[in-house]
């Protein structure tokens, strides 16, 4: 039942995607729709329209919608990937190793712009000050994003990172699109202000949730459930929960060798796992617990709202449980 | 009196620019601010304002979507200044030069939301049709000169290129930007559907000219009008309209001698210098000419449009006769 509606959902998403991204430049158009073939689980546009169903909203516009917000979020992978030199992707090579970094970068450019095509498209003959609100909602979200990108990249050249400076630089790198997901199907949906504002608020914690549990299986996971090069987050010396969390109780001599290994591009296979060793005997537990916890929030928010279609809330629980159990 | 009314459109304009390019993150927003500082001649918003202006618009709306028509260009230069390998740019150091690649992509991607952002509070509160029409006209320019830019890098990977496909090479990448500034201009002026067309056409045209005197002073100019490195388009491989017209009539020889150096990022200065000779020798007074040509156009265009406002059209037609006289 869930996965037919989810499959539905995502058929039709697809479909404006493929329609949205064609144009007669053969190979800048190729490099802007490689990645969506590559897979990709297509969890923003769900909740997405998920949120928009669940307070009765026009489905058309929310799948617009949903399109949209996938595209701008794949714009943000494939530029992340430049900056962060990361060769694989969806266990294919990234964008800029397949048609070059000036191709890759004006490629996001593309889906950028491409972005608020469909969005605007979306919000077509809504009134004035609703579409005014969305696009402020959209911008905002880039514009947040952007600063949690500075922020992720500024933290690998820090020594240390706290807790709090950690969760404030995933709200804006992950948790902010999660948040402008559910908020935005709440808005086109009609939803009334506070409904926006609650399912803004599960969208925001659910995404905290998504990334703990990211940073968990980039230490846990395989090769091929990550689709990318094992423990790359500590050979670009990425702060995530479990770095910041070991560095905090770790021996002054383990830290020194999670300091030595962390950001060196250079470190050996062997070097690379005794740090991740290290790394998960001090943080694993502490950080299921802490993704678990603002799934527990998240719920919460949830079940605050009042259901206009339960199965499209029953569908926003089991992707929220998804987050926290999932193993890619 | 042309001077003043400039010099309050820009002024005002840099103001919105100043007031929204600011936040948090302060590597990211002073790599982003950064180009603004370095000059300009704000040339795209003159003529937003002066468009609105003619056709009698809200002169606040229309200097908030010059300042975001501002904001876009510079987005396309610091991306375009990455994957031209261009190190210079009025004079300074391109943003990625300063700040490095990672966060010049950032940088620009930031802006691009930017002037979505202020875009939006330029058209709030004007009726929701008009709304979805200035945005799809700026979403439309983005993607426009996406592949305006994937033509130019595909170009110079070619022998030669015909003066059709350079043309409209150049009206994606150039042309289309000034369109869209004189016809938001006039659309958000709530000029009629016949005035922002005409618009529309007067910036195209212009912009056309403006591209090919952009081309001729690559090879005319000195190294401090142009702010850049001398004969950067010969050893980028640039397929400019001099190049075009002089691969088209130059004897087998002489093409051997440009070919060889059209793109050779280590030809000596001695070698660039014989080739620019060469390529103008052919093609100045043919480029010279075209570039009227489209003047002439677009100065016709203006005068067909009914002047609600005396200053604003002479401003444009000055605006007009500046791009084809300038020598920076």
């Amino acid at each position: 039942m869930i996965d037919e509606y989810f499959n539905g959902i995502i058929r039709d998403v697809n479909n404006v995607i493929a329609d949205y991204i064609k144009g007669d430049i053969k190979q800048l158009y190729e490099a802007s729709y490689y990645l969506f073939q590559a897979g990709g689980k297509r969890l923003r546009p769900l909740m997405l329209v998920c949120s928009s169903d669940l307070v009765g909203g026009e489905r058309k516009r929310a799948v617009l919608a949903g399109a949209s917000v996938e595209v701008l979020h794949t714009f943000t992978l494939i530029h992340d990937d430049i900056m962060d030199e990361d060769n694989l992707r969806r266990g294919m090579p990234t964008v800029h190793v397949k048609y070059g970094i000036p191709m890759a970068i004006l490629a996001g450019d593309l889906l950028h712009a491409k972005a608020f095509q469909i969005l605007n498209d979306a919000l077509e003959g809504l009134e004035s000050t609703l579409i005014t609100k969305a696009i402020r909602m959209f911008t905002d979200a880039i514009l947040v994003i952007s600063e949690g990108q500075a922020l992720d990249m500024q933290f690998e050249d820090r020594k240390s990172v706290t807790e709090n400076e950690y969760l404030d630089m995933i709200t804006r790198k992950t948790a902010k699109l999660f948040s402008t997901s559910t908020g935005l199907g709440a808005l086109i949906g009609k939803a009334t202000d506070e409904g926006v504002k609650k399912l803004e608020e599960f969208g925001l914690l659910l995404g905290i949730s998504f990334q703990i549990v990211d940073d968990i299986l980039g230490l846990t996971a395989n090769e091929e459930e990550l689709g990318k090069p094992l423990y790359s987050d500590i050979r670009e010396g990425k702060k995530t929960i479990l770095v910041v969390k070991a560095l905090e109780i770790a021996t002054e001599d383990e830290k020194k060798i999670i300091l030595q290994n962390l950001g060196n591009r250079g470190a050996t296979k062997e070097e690379l796992r005794q740090t991740a060793d290290l790394i998960k005997k001090y943080s694993l537990d502490y950080a299921y617990e802490l993704a678990d916890k603002y799934y527990k929030l998240a719920i919460d928010r949830l079940e605050s709202i009042e259901w206009k279609n339960e199965l499209a809330g029953k569908a926003l629980k089991y992707i929220a449980e998804f987050t926290v159990k999932r193993r890619k």
